[in-house]
């Protein structure tokens, strides 16, 4: 067992999970702040210069796990490894923003799907991506081709 | 605090972080197998789909942290949440892998840069990218202009 503290904490306009745009499709463009404990703050030097980054967290108000789950994006159940669902064994939950400003320990940035309150573990720079002509993006490929047209 | 267990574990030929290719322009290409835990080998259904994984794990042989950090790309120290420094607050590493094939629990992947044994956290599918024109590399863009033309 490995124990994780939150170096920070996520602030969002969002307080409950229905409020988070999900589906096909969903824009995350919703601005929050992530807000970095005094105590490692000094962490964050430099991190002006990146203009995304990863921020790991924890889905702290979900109880339990689903080997198996049924995404807002299809009817068919995928294994929970092929999901982003937030019922995981260890429930961590990645998400890339854009950072918009720094005000000392507080990062401004746009592309919160966090909930209010939502602890932080870790940051990263956002480097480098796989090219798009490389990526085979599973069942997601298909329920999006199954749902075009329809709404998200 | 929260308390994470493994889901498998990482098998590699890197027995030393000394033998894992650092430093600009390392390419980590070398193969190994995330042998999963057989409880949660059910959550790896439908994984076969993607082409690219990212896995979440733990840098379990390193103790303790630096706020700053001189990462192998740099001379200059930087913030740790502006490097992927393993000395961390909370010791979360992150990789994306090419997924080649799977073996029931086993999954065989491409890209590995994990020492034998590491424990894994979780595993999502990589799904999308920053436009490359979007994108800010902060220090290690100015790093690698001084670089430039010199050895890895």
């Amino acid at each position: 067992m490995f124990s994780m503290r939150p170096i920070g904490f996520v602030r969002s306009s969002y307080t409950e999970t229905a409020q988070i745009p999900k589906g096909l499709g969903a824009q995350h463009d919703a601005e929050g702040t992530l807000d970095i404990l005094p105590e490692v703050e000094e962490g964050l030097t430099d991190i002006e210069g990146f203009s995304h980054l990863l921020v790991i967290w924890v889905f702290d108000r979900v109880a339990g796990y689903d080997l198996r789950a049924t995404p807002p994006t299809d009817t068919r159940p995928h294994g929970v490894f092929a999901t982003r669902s937030p019922r995981r064994p260890n429930p961590i939950g990645l998400t890339v923003v854009q950072l918009l400003r720094r005000d000392g320990p507080r990062l401004h940035v746009r592309g919160i799907d966090m909930l209010d309150g939502t602890p932080i573990l870790d940051i990263k720079p956002y480097l480098s991506s796989v090219p798009a002509k490389r990526l085979k993006r599973g069942w997601l490929a298909d329920a999006e081709a199954r749902t075009a047209g329809e709404p998200a």
